[in-house]
């Protein structure tokens, strides 16, 4: 195997930042992406794509950008320190989808490659956060995620699960962002680590779509409605207090509406407040903000 | 001048807790704060008073804290890194009000005392975040926090203005928090320490309640609480991203409830949102989110 080439690994994420503009758009009567090309003051560009206000999406953040950098952020590589400060170049996609609807789910996803030095590697993952729990979304999400990983090993899916699940955590409330997904980092064996991150890209609005197809319609009311906006704190608390990409970004500078995209176009915060005892809300808690493993099928 | 008496400081805070929940309650026909006492984990307790739904105010977060503790933190003090992991005492009330009318400002302030072997000192400050300005209420803000610094010497009110200019700033956005108020730390000199931390406890109510009272019946749209939920976000972004007391609870497991009691009960991010030109909401950034001294008067 060759190592990756940058123009196709940018051309196949030019491709997915618009397949998912589009796909999400024809759900749309009317809402479009927009934004444009922007020079990035250190080298490179972005093409930042932001859908407001739909029928069907509330908020869609969509970011591809293509950085040229004098000096590799550390945050950028667990594995590598000792690449820290050399000249690099890093191409990537970064999504996240807030439907209207609370019964369907926010995802987020992040494909990137990283090339420093004579080194290369591949990260990324996607994941979902619902505030209603269904089974069958739940089994269907994961097991998208499996067959993807399937033909690159046995054990993939299981570690890159478990990764999501450490990472998309909240720990000052001791609970998880969402049900998880997968989530990995420095992946770089010659043999399969492009075709790998080419089948998790492709999966992506497989493991999506069908669920937001389905709940985005649900009728709902305030009740729906106050509850999805209060765990949309969670997100707004993950995503400034931990998030790595995002506090990378804004520490280096980065621009800061681009980055803060991803944050929830409206959010409630409730003074110590408790779903009731035994209602979905609970559950949600109680069922679904649990790791397990939904590939296999829905627990007890 | 003797070291401060302990429960003489603490019956101050107390003192405070009760007169900011009583007089705030005063403008409401019917909501009340809540809050129970709570041990503490780690040695002490706290008291935390929380007000949701008022007709004036949204939410208001007035907490008192007891803290005996086992190993000083070392955000506790900037000037005094040898104290880090000393035995401490700790007595606090931290709180923030934020109204509904979006012509109301939010208020936060802060008073503390801390002891650490031999070592004591007083910290604290408040600051106002107007989501549209008025030369009068700024006038009047930093003029009743002027003259409550004044008696202890010229300098004191240029130093602790600088110094909440310099802390509510949010980095990332090139912006400051609002404008301003007075911040300080580590004040031990025997002579007045406690005397001044005291004239500024005392100067907290006659500086807010009188912008508060003639700007909560304000009429207002949907115009302007759009505009209100927006710029709360910023407030979100301070706390989460930069505000150390904030940080520092979390990350030493404090009560999560009550370390974000700050956050407002309701928020908008929008994307790009920039205010039309020549707009109250644009004089907001132009006029009011830049240092001046207001206590000298209204700049040009």
């Amino acid at each position: 195997m060759q190592a990756p080439v940058p123009h196709l690994v940018r051309s196949t994420l030019e491709s997915f930042q618009e397949a998912v503009c589009s796909t999400l758009e024809g759900l749309e009567p009317e809402a479009r992406f927009r934004g444009v090309e922007l020079a990035r003051p250190g080298g490179g560009m972005s093409r930042p794509k932001v859908l407001e206000g739909g029928r069907v999406i509330e908020r869609a953040a969509v970011n591809f950008t293509h950085t040229h950098g004098a000096k590799l952020p550390p945050a950028a590589t667990e594995r590598r320190p000792e690449l820290a400060g050399a000249v690099y170049e890093a191409i990537s996609v970064s999504l996240i989808v807030h439907p209207r609807n609370p019964f369907a789910p926010t995802t987020h996803a992040n494909f990137r490659f990283f090339r420093a030095d004579e080194a290369w590697w591949f990260g990324g993952g996607f994941d979902l956060t619902p505030y209603y729990g269904f089974d069958e979304d739940c089994v269907h999400w994961h097991r998208t995620a499996r067959a993807a990983c399937e033909p690159f090993g046995g054990d993939v899916h299981t570690r890159f699960k478990r990764w999501c699940d450490e990472y998309f955590f909240l720990e000052h409330r001791d609970e998880p962002r969402g049900i998880g997904g997968v989530f990995f980092d420095d992946l770089d064996e010659p043999a399969h680590a492009e075709a790998l991150w080419r089948a998790l890209i492709d999966a992506f609005l497989p493991a999506y779509l069908p669920i937001l197809a389905r709940r985005h319609r649900t009728p709902y009311g305030e009740r729906e409605r106050d509850w999805q906006l209060i765990r949309r704190g969670r997100y707004v608390e993950f995503n400034l207090l931990f998030d790595r990409g995002t506090l990378f970004g804004l520490q280096a500078g980065g621009r800061v509406e681009s980055i803060l995209g991803s944050l929830p176009p409206e959010v409630r915060w409730r003074y110590d407040h408790q779903p009731e005892p035994g209602s979905p809300e609970e559950r949600l808690h109680t069922r679904y903000l649990v790791p397990a493993d939904w590939a296999a099928g829905a627990p007890e």
